[in-house]
C-alpha cells in the first residue's frame, strides 16, 4: 500500500488555464449505500458521463459497499438498469468499458468483516490498477450510519494521516446533522478519524453553474462592485420554490421541515455567495474563510423576535398545474397532526460596513407554482424623479435577478422608453442565460462535485465552520418555533405562494416578494 | 388673423403621463423646397403617418411652397408617388382625406409675391380650418436659400413676436453654417426675424429612440451612475459607420466633408448625451444647458495638435460586401484631386472633474464595412486579477454597447465561466432591443421631431449656443488640416474600417477600436 504521494491541491477551478488537462491522479471510488436512491439517480449516472468524456484517470475503479448480497455482475446489472431509468440507455462499448471498472461488497456497517474485505480489494486494485493507493469514500447513507462508517474506516486502518501516504477522502452528504449540537458532533466523529481537509461535505447546489458563476459575475467584472452594497441595494431576495410536495420522503422530511433541509444549506449557501466580501484569491480556503465571515455577521434570530423575523407554513390541498395534490397531512408516511413546516421564510440583517440595514429575505417551500430557484437584487430608485413611468408613477427600481435554476442566467431589469412618439418609461431587461450563450449543456452539479473531490479542490465544498455557523442561525429558530409556538404554523394551499405571514414579513419594510419570471425575451418585465 | 393664444409649452415627452393625449394645437405647416428631395423622402411620409395614427389636430393644414408651378392636385400627385416609392402605397381613403389637407404655392424665394400669395392663403386657412393663426415654418432648403426665405418671411409679417399673438416657428434642417462664422451669422439672420425659443433646429439623429433613450438610461435607472465615470470607465468610442459612399451628394458633399457632416452634428449630439451631467429636470433647457456645458468642458483642438489628436481618410477603390466599388475620385461630381474627407476622427479629452483623464473616441466614415451607430463604454479591468480568463489573460473588461442603428438596443459584456467542469472565462452580455421587447416599430425620427415642434417641446432640437459650441470645436480642426495640412489626408479601401491613422490615435493609449457586433443574443462576445 505504500503509494505515490498526492500532489498538492491544484488552484481552484476557476483559475485553471488548460481545464483539459485536470485530470484526477489514479484512485479508487468506495460509495457506501451503493444500492441506494442517491448512487443510482446521481452518483452511477454522473461517473458514467465523467468516463465518457475521458474525465476520469487511467488507473480508476469504483467499488460498491452495501448490504444487499450482489455479485460484481448483478451490481453491474443494477446500474445499468440506474442509467436507463434516470439517463438514458448507455452507449455499449463504453458501458463495457465502464463496467470493468465497477466491482461490489456487500456488507453491514457494523460488522467489520466487510471493511476487512473492502481493504483487501483496494490493496488488490492498486495492484492491478495502478490506483496509487487513493482512496474517496463517499457516504451514500443516512446520518444517522456515519459514525459507525468512519469509525469502521479508522478501525481498518483505511485512513491514512493527512498529508502522509496516498491521500484518503470522504465525502458526506447533507443533512449535516440537524442542529447546532448534532452537527458538532458529527463533525466530531469525522475529525477523530479525518483531517478537516479530507473532509468534502457536499451540497449539490454549489455545483451548479449560475451559483459558481455567482463569484465570478461578482468578482471578475468592474460594474457591480461599485453599487453592491448598502447605498444602492434595497434588498435581496432568495427564493427556492419547488412544485413537487414532500413524495416518498416522509419518512425522512417528516422530522425535518423546510428550514433544516432547504434553509441551512442551500440558502445560507447562497446568501453567503450573494453577500460576502470578494476574497484575495481564489483558493478553497480564502472564499470559505469569506463565507464563514458572512455567516458570523448575519445578525441572530433569537426567541425575542422569531415570531417577527420567520413565517413557516405546512401545505394544504390544492391544485399544481391543472392537477389537484392532497395535504401535505395526508400524503404517505405523514402523521395526520404533523406540525413539520412544507415553508419557510426569514428575514436576515448582516450587521457588516457593507449590508447594515439591508434586509434580506429568503424563502423556501413545496408545491409552491413553480419550480425557480433565484437571488433577486433590488435596488434604490433612481435618486431624483425626474421621469415618470407609464402609470405616472416613479420609474421602477433595478432589478438584478441571478436564476439559479431551471433556465440558468441572468437578468437586468432597468427603465426604457417605450417606442412612440411621447412613450413613457416601462421597465424592460437585458437578459443572458446559460444556454443561449454556450449553446452547450452545463454539467450536472455532481459531476462537477465529483471531480473536484477526486482533485482535492475543497472550495466548493462546506467547511466545518461554515456548517456550524449555519447551524447557530437555524438551530435557535427551531427552537423559538418549538418552545413558543411562534410564529404559529400557518397553512397555505399548493399552489399558492405560501402563508400569508410570508408576505407580511416583508410588509414590515413596505416590501414584496418578487415572483419568479424566467427569462423570456419578448415580454415587458413586470414585478 | 387674431388668433387663439397657444397653450405654454408642455413639458418634455419623457414627463408625459398621458401620451395620447399629446395632440398639438391646429396649425398650418408650410413646407419650403416642398418637392425636393427630403420634403419627399421623409417630410410628406412622416405627416402622412402621424396623420393616420390620428396624431394631427382637427384643424391642420400643409402647404408646400416651392419652384415649380404646380396645381394643388399635381402637388398632390407629386407626394402621393413619394409615398409610393419610399414608404408604401397610402391607403386610398386615408389619402383622400389627407390629401384634402395639401395645397401648394409656386414661387421662387427671391420674388416676394410667392410670400403675398401664402400670407393670403394663411387666412384663408385660419378661416377654412379654423388653423388659429398658427405657423411652423420647414425649411427643407439648401443653406444659402435660408436667408432670404427667413427674410421675406419677416416683410411680409409672417412671423409674430414671440409670445405675442398666435405662434409661429421655424425649423431650420443641418447644416447650421459650415464653420463657427457662418453659424453664427445664420443665428444672427435667424434671430434677427425669430426668437431663440421659435427656432427648431433640427438633426434627425436626435429623434431616433436610442438617443433619447440615452437620457433614461442614464437617469431612471440607478445603477449606471455610480459606474459613469473616470474610477469606472476606461474610455468611450463613438462609432458612426456608413456602407454608401458619396451617392449623388457630391454637390453638397464635397464642399462639406465627414468632419462637418456628421462629427459636427450627430457625432457630438452622441458626445454630449452621454456625457452630460444629470439635468436637474426634464424641461428643454435644462437639458440643453447640460450639453451646451458639456461641449464647453471638451478641450479644443488646436493647431498644435490637429496632428496627433485627429485622422482623416478618403476611400479608395474597394469591395463593399462582395461588390466592387469605385473610389470617391472617381465618384461623379468629385474633383479628381479631391481632398475632401469622407472619413474622420478625433480623441477629445472632457475636462471636467468627471471624465479628466478618460478619452473619448469619435469615428466616422463613408464605405466601411458595416452600417452601424453606436457608443461603446469600455470600463477599466477588475482591479485586482485573481480570476484568469481562457487564454490565461485577465478578464476582459466590462462594455456597455448602446446602438442606434441598426438593431437599437443595449448591450453588456460581462465574464461568465463557461459551462465545463474546470470551465474558464469568457465574456457573453447581455442584451436587449427595443424590437424583442416591445414588438412594434419605432417611429420615425422625423415622425417624432414634426411632432415635437408642433407642440413647441425644443428638447431634441440644438439651441443657438449648442450649435456654436460645437463650430467652436470643429473650426479649428478645419483649419488645421487646411492651413497646416496635419494629419496628412490618406486614403483606404472601400470595405475597411478606415485610414490606419485612425488606429494609431487609439494606440497612443494602448487601445483599440470596438467592431461594432449588433446584439446577436448566441454569439459569445469577444472584441
Amino acid at each position: 500500500m505504500a503509494a505515490a504521494r498526492a500532489p498538492n491541491p491544484p488552484t481552484a477551478p476557476l483559475q485553471q488555464r488548460m481545464p483539459a488537462e485536470r485530470t484526477p491522479p489514479p484512485l479508487v471510488l468506495v460509495i457506501f449505500g451503493a444500492t441506494g436512491d442517491l448512487a443510482r439517480r446521481k452518483l452511477i449516472p454522473s461517473l458514467y458521463s465523467l468516463f465518457s468524456a475521458g474525465l476520469l484517470p487511467k488507473g480508476f475503479q469504483i467499488i460498491g459497499f452495501a448490504r444487499e448480497r450482489l455479485t460484481d455482475q448483478q451490481f453491474c446489472e443494477t446500474m445499468r438498469s440506474a442509467l436507463e431509468e434516470f439517463t438514458a440507455a448507455p452507449v455499449p462499448e463504453t458501458w463495457n468499458r465502464f463496467a470493468a471498472r465497477l466491482s461490489y461488497i456487500g456488507g453491514v456497517f457494523e460488522d467489520e468483516s466487510g471493511f476487512k474485505l473492502l481493504a483487501e480489494r483496494l490493496e488488490e486494485f492498486d495492484a492491478e490498477r495502478g490506483t496509487a493507493g487513493n482512496r474517496l469514500y463517499y457516504l451514500a447513507i443516512p446520518p444517522f450510519a456515519i459514525e459507525e462508517v468512519v469509525n469502521q474506516l479508522g478501525r481498518a486502518d483505511l485512513v491514512y494521516e493527512y498529508d502522509d501516504r496516498a491521500w484518503s477522502r470522504i465525502i458526506i452528504e447533507k443533512p449535516f446533522g440537524r442542529d447546532l449540537e448534532s452537527a458538532c458532533e458529527l463533525n466530531a466523529v469525522l475529525n477523530r478519524i479525518f483531517h478537516e481537509q479530507q473532509i468534502f461535505r457536499i451540497d449539490h447546489y454549489l455545483g451548479k453553474e449560475t451559483v459558481q458563476n455567482l463569484l465570478v459575475f461578482r468578482f471578475a467584472n468592474v460594474v457591480w462592485e461599485p453599487i453592491w452594497n448598502r447605498q444602492f441595494v434595497d434588498n435581496i431576495q432568495i427564493t427556492v420554490a419547488e412544485t413537487v410536495g414532500v413524495e416518498r420522503r416522509a419518512g425522512y422530511y417528516e422530522g425535518t421541515g423546510a428550514l433544516r433541509d432547504m434553509v441551512q444549506s442551500h440558502l445560507l449557501q447562497l446568501l453567503t455567495l450573494v453577500a460576502m466580501e470578494p476574497p484575495s484569491s481564489y483558493d478553497a480556503d480564502s472564499i470559505r474563510n469569506e463565507k464563514h465571515k458572512l455567516l458570523c455577521a448575519v445578525r441572530p434570530i433569537t426567541a425575542e423576535n422569531v415570531g417577527s423575523e420567520t413565517a413557516r407554513g405546512q401545505y394544504e390541498k390544492g391544485t399544481i398545474a391543472g392537477d389537484s395534490v392532497p395535504a401535505y397531512r395526508q400524503e404517505p408516511g405523514v402523521a395526520a397532526d404533523s406540525t413539520t413546516e412544507t415553508f419557510a421564510a426569514l428575514r436576515l440583517w448582516v450587521d457588516n460596513w457593507r449590508w447594515a440595514g439591508v434586509p434580506f429575505y429568503l424563502r423556501t417551500g413545496k408545491r409552491l407554482p413553480e419550480r425557480a430557484s433565484e437571488i433577486t437584487i433590488r435596488f434604490r430608485p433612481a435618486p431624483h424623479p425626474i421621469l415618470d413611468a407609464v402609470d405616472g408613477d416613479r420609474p421602477a427600481p433595478n432589478l438584478l435577478v441571478l436564476r439559479v435554476q431551471p433556465e440558468e442566467g441572468i437578468s437586468l431589469r432597468f427603465e426604457a422608453k417605450m417606442p412612440g412618439l411621447a412613450g413613457p418609461l416601462r421597465p424592460v431587461k437585458m437578459h443572458f442565460t446559460y444556454e443561449d450563450a454556450f449553446g452547450v449543456r452545463s454539467p450536472g452539479a455532481y459531476e462537477r462535485l465529483l471531480l473536484d473531490a477526486m482533485l482535492g479542490d475543497a472550495t466548493l465544498f462546506a467547511r466545518r465552520d461554515e456548517v456550524e455557523g449555519a447551524w447557530s442561525l437555524i438551530t435557535p429558530i427551531l427552537r423559538g418555533w418549538r418552545e413558543l409556538g411562534e410564529p404559529p404554523l400557518q397553512t397555505y394551499p399548493a399552489g399558492s405562494w405560501g402563508p400569508t405571514a410570508a408576505d407580511d414579513l416583508l410588509e414590515q419594510d413596505d416590501a414584496h416578494w418578487r415572483r419568479p419570471q424566467g427569462h423570456t425575451p419578448t415580454k415587458v418585465e413586470t414585478e
